[in-house]
């Protein structure tokens, strides 16, 4: 199993001048967000990348990737239809190939030498299979993430075999089908906003979603579905999980959400923290506390 | 003296992304620095606000500007010839008010509960003259602002009248020419990027381009001027310090360069550490360092 591609979505109102947004990296380097995700893209040995973006956002994304938009084929998604149909554009440069697939609102920061994407990559490989990065999260968390339920796999730490798949679950949901034996108590693996795919995944959106537009009116639809509910990664891998082998893997690093409240900021200090300015950066917070402390 | 026009600078290519730059304030709302800088304006007393930009940038800004759009007026800085020519391209929306300056890449903490262009305004007033607002800055920094040299004014602690305005000054040059009474050694008045303008500066700014394009092949311009120097702001200030009542202060609050290094990181942490959200936002910070001790 070869995957030299890769599927960025960064398309939804709220999120598209996130990549945009200017930090600092660990070696001290000023890189766009957008530079930051291509980096640990390009670190996977991924070779074309295909970000999904809203209709004029192109220009600026351009002048924000750096030097790897040579690799980069620009989509847009012509009408805000979620994060499935998001995903669905890049089908044509998806083609018969897995792929990788990251948002756009999220930075990764390893602990090993591996970057995220790349450990990821790697089990995927070895599994030749669809596979999912997952975080422990805690049970206060779920209405904010896609969640999965299964089984670990045998002789593997960190590995799942997954058998269900569940959007933003109710904790009562969360319960009765998503419990993992071996996690503490009110813990669930949620999604950490990077995959594995394979075309299968494409085929079970582009369905998923003819299904909605085809029968959206009918009373069936409606209840099974939602009314005007747009299909989203995890209807899709739900349905993988009841037809192809698909696991899920907790990765040596972290997820930072820069789309929630904070989020550049906490993203900054992780990577600041634990970077060659770490000495700087302490002094500078220091310096602030203690400003604060006179006026106070 | 009334102040109810402000031009704001933002054209220059290494800083024109810099107002589209996500942060949190000091009441936990998310905002474009360029919010910021428009409630600094509004919160003086502005009523119109020009804004300079590099062209093609109109639509980021629009987009980035939120509520307070209906008020600013674009104008495009056509070719990147520099800080004076920015400001010069408001003569026409600046007529002949005197107006309220700020530069695009810094944003502004007051340690009161008047915004730091309103004690500027309030001085401006006052005075019935242009005033720039300046900060004790240590000699080390000087190669990164102008600078201003001059006298306390009697019965006013933190205002000065200004003799002598120099771009940049070289150590030697500050030493000789613009220690003032009364500062720490080694520390002097650099500009905060924020200014109380007459129409004079704009006549002025005009009249030393014209001068530079009229004569640039000149051995007497290239010498006096440097060879394809482009005007500045502080070429203008200079004049002025010579022909008019020109004044200087110390504002209470801090300015923040977010186009250099850790900028935003330093800005955001500063908005948040004397915020709502402070205790947060420590608690954030103990749980980072926790976790870069684990892995260390």
């Amino acid at each position: 199993m070869d995957i030299r591609k890769a599927v960025i979505t960064a398309a939804a109102p709220d999120q598209h001048t996130l990549p945009l947004q200017r930090l600092v990296d660990r070696q001290g380097q000023d890189k766009t967000a957008l530079q930051l995700i291509v980096e640990e893209v390009t670190g996977a040995g991924i070779e074309e990348l295909c970000l999904v973006i809203r209709p004029g956002d192109q220009v600026s994304y351009e002048q924000a990737a750096g030097e790897h938009l040579g690799m980069i084929h620009f989509v847009d998604q012509t009408e805000p239809r979620g994060y499935g149909d998001a995903l669905l554009r890049a089908r044509d440069f998806v083609g018969d190939d897995p792929f990788l697939h990251l948002v756009g609102d999220h930075l990764y920061l390893s602990d090993s030498d591996t970057c995220c994407a790349k450990q990821l990559i790697d089990i995927a490989r070895e599994h030749a299979c669809a596979v999912s990065a997952v975080q422990a999260t805690r049970e206060n968390k779920l209405p904010d993430f896609g969640a999965v339920g299964g089984s670990h796999v045998a002789r593997h730490t960190d590995l799942y075999e997954v058998t269900r798949v569940i959007e933003k679950p109710t904790p009562t949901q969360a319960e009765q089908e998503l419990i993992i034996a071996g996690l503490r108590a009110g813990y669930y693996l949620c999604f950490f906003g990077m995959h594995v795919l394979t075309p299968f995944v494409m085929e079970t959106l582009e369905h998923l979603q003819s299904e909605t537009v085809g029968h959206e009116s009918t009373p069936a639809a409606l209840s099974s579905r939602g009314a005007n509910r747009s299909i989203t990664l995890s209807d899709a891998l739900s349905v993988l999980a009841q037809r192809q082998k698909y696991l899920a893997t907790e990765l040596k690093g972290t997820r930072y959400n820069i789309g929630a409240q904070y989020g550049l900021l906490i993203a900054q200090l992780a990577l600041s923290l634990t970077g060659r300015d770490r000495d700087h950066i302490l002094t500078e917070l220091v310096e602030l506390l203690a400003m604060r402390n006179n006026r106070a």
